[in-house]
């Protein structure tokens, strides 16, 4: 995989936690709040999902932020 | 689909669109530059697809712009 696109995996899974963390959620408490499977969240934060925009989507409604935010 | 998934993908289109013409380039150009198909980006742009954020990753890298500025 070509730089760009390997870092933004993991980066997207250690916001995604500092997100989680940052309000007490565990991961059975987001992923039903997005609407995901417990493991899903395992694996994201591992940086192991190549995940899609719909997730993105549901992350962020989830945590009350705009999906840029993930990226931040 | 629930309102936060549909609406996103049409969003990003807009986006990438209006990213895409402020360079004067055209899809070909575009997509020479992400590494994707030239179709890919006809329906990236209509908002006909939900791309992975390998994609997002690609698409920012050749636009030299941050990711989270694709969800802007």
């Amino acid at each position: 995989m070509n730089a760009p696109t390997d870092n933004i995996r993991v980066r997207l899974g250690q916001k995604v936690r500092q997100l989680r963390e940052a309000r007490g959620w565990s991961q059975e408490d987001l992923a039903a709040r997005a609407f995901l499977h417990r493991n899903q969240i395992g694996y994201i934060e591992q940086g192991q999902r190549n995940i899609s925009i719909e997730t993105i989507a549901r992350l962020a409604a989830a945590f009350d932020v705009p999906p840029g935010e993930l990226f931040r």
